[in-house]
Formats: C-alpha cells, sequence, structure tokens
C-alpha cells in the first residue's frame, strides 16, 4: 500500500506509466481515493497519505522506506514506458547482479526497480 | 524491498513473526545483508539502508511511505504470532471494510496489514 499525496494523479500515473488495472477503487467526497491495481499480475495499492494514522507520503517525508521490484518480460521497454509517463531515472537500466535493472522514482516519490532475473527465458 | 537498520537482526524478526523463510541471501563483510523471503508464498525483500542511494529505514525517517498487506486464511493467529515475535499493535484485529483485518508496527519500523477478505472461505 503506497501512500501518496495527490492519489487521483497517482492512479493515473501507475495506469500510464505501468499499464496498470483498477480492480478496486473507493473515492471519497472530498477527492481522497484507495484504490487496488495490478500492473500485469503485480497487485498493490495506492492511496492518499494519513499522516494521522501513520500513513505518510514520501513527500512528507523526505524518501521512500520501500522500494517496489517490478518484474517484466521486456524490462526495456517497461522503463521506458514508465520514464516516458513522468518517472525520473535513478539507476540507467543495465546488467548488474545477474539482473537485467534499472531503477526509476515516480512523480510521488515512490521508487522502482524495474527488471528480470537474466538466463532465465 | 524494505530498507532497515540492523538487517540481520530484521530477518531473524520476519523469519519469527511471519514465519518467512529465506529464499536468497547475501551477507556482505561488513553484517550488512540483502534477503530475500517468502511468507506463505509472499515474497518480499529486505536490505540495510543506504541513504546515499536513497534507501531510507523508518528509523531514519520517522516513519513509513508503505505499508505490507499480508493475507492469511488465519489472521488472528498471524497477528498473535506477530507480536509475540515483537511487533506492536496498532490497530487491534477486528472486521472492517469488509475485512477481517488488524495492524501491527515491526521493530523495525515498518508497517504490517494482516487479514482477509471475509466471505471468502
Amino acid at each position: 500500500m503506497l501512500s501518496v499525496r495527490r492519489g487521483l494523479k497517482a492512479v493515473e500515473f501507475y495506469q500510464a506509466a505501468f499499464g496498470a488495472e483498477v480492480i478496486f477503487r473507493m473515492d471519497s467526497p472530498e477527492g481522497r481515493v484507495v484504490a487496488r491495481l495490478s500492473a500485469n499480475g503485480a497487485e498493490f495499492w495506492v492511496s492518499d497519505e494519513s499522516p494521522e494514522h501513520k500513513n505518510f507520503s514520501p513527500e512528507t517525508l523526505g524518501g521512500a522506506t520501500t522500494r517496489m521490484l517490478l518484474i517484466s518480460d521486456d524490462p526495456d521497454a517497461a522503463f521506458d514506458r514508465a520514464v516516458k509517463a513522468g518517472a525520473a531515472v535513478v539507476v540507467p537500466m543495465g546488467d548488474m547482479y545477474g539482473w537485467r535493472l534499472g531503477r526509476v522514482v515516480d512523480p510521488f516519490g515512490h521508487h522502482w526497480e524495474i527488471g528480470k532475473l537474466l538466463g532465465e527465458s
């Protein structure tokens, strides 16, 4: 469950960047959202932060305490798509640790490693 | 990928609290660890923080920017096990939003919701 500011924009971004589908969403009258997304079978949730419940966005804390690892059959294409949608490159796509791997940060401050294990077809 | 301080202790904790199995681990000579864990099929990674690479622990930032949702057939037992291993209760186990759900924070500052969707066998 990723805490963000501007949850509605975040849901749109994850749809564009990762081709994520919305499989559940709940919108509040105040414009806040809780959404369950699936990026090619990898499920995650997104919701507006609520610091009063200890749910902090990376913008509020000045960094992120986890990063997501998004496995893709074609990580180069997935990486390019995310960057085109507005993610910023943190580590360019390359071969490392036996993985084809790159890292981006999204406009909401969450970090994503996009890759695949090399040697697997 | 959860960033933590005291990675070695964190791996031990997740084994005790969630019955996680270590399916890969890499220890550095300096006592740092990167580990891939599986808690009843739910995979996650744990590593020592490296703020110079923008990997921050909750202890460093004073909060967490994501929370994990751990699905269990018997969430009450899973919750009790986590608390017994040293997690602190944030929201006691109860029925909410159509889920049987509770929330804990682990000794490293990461938050876990433990539950199952009600109405599913």
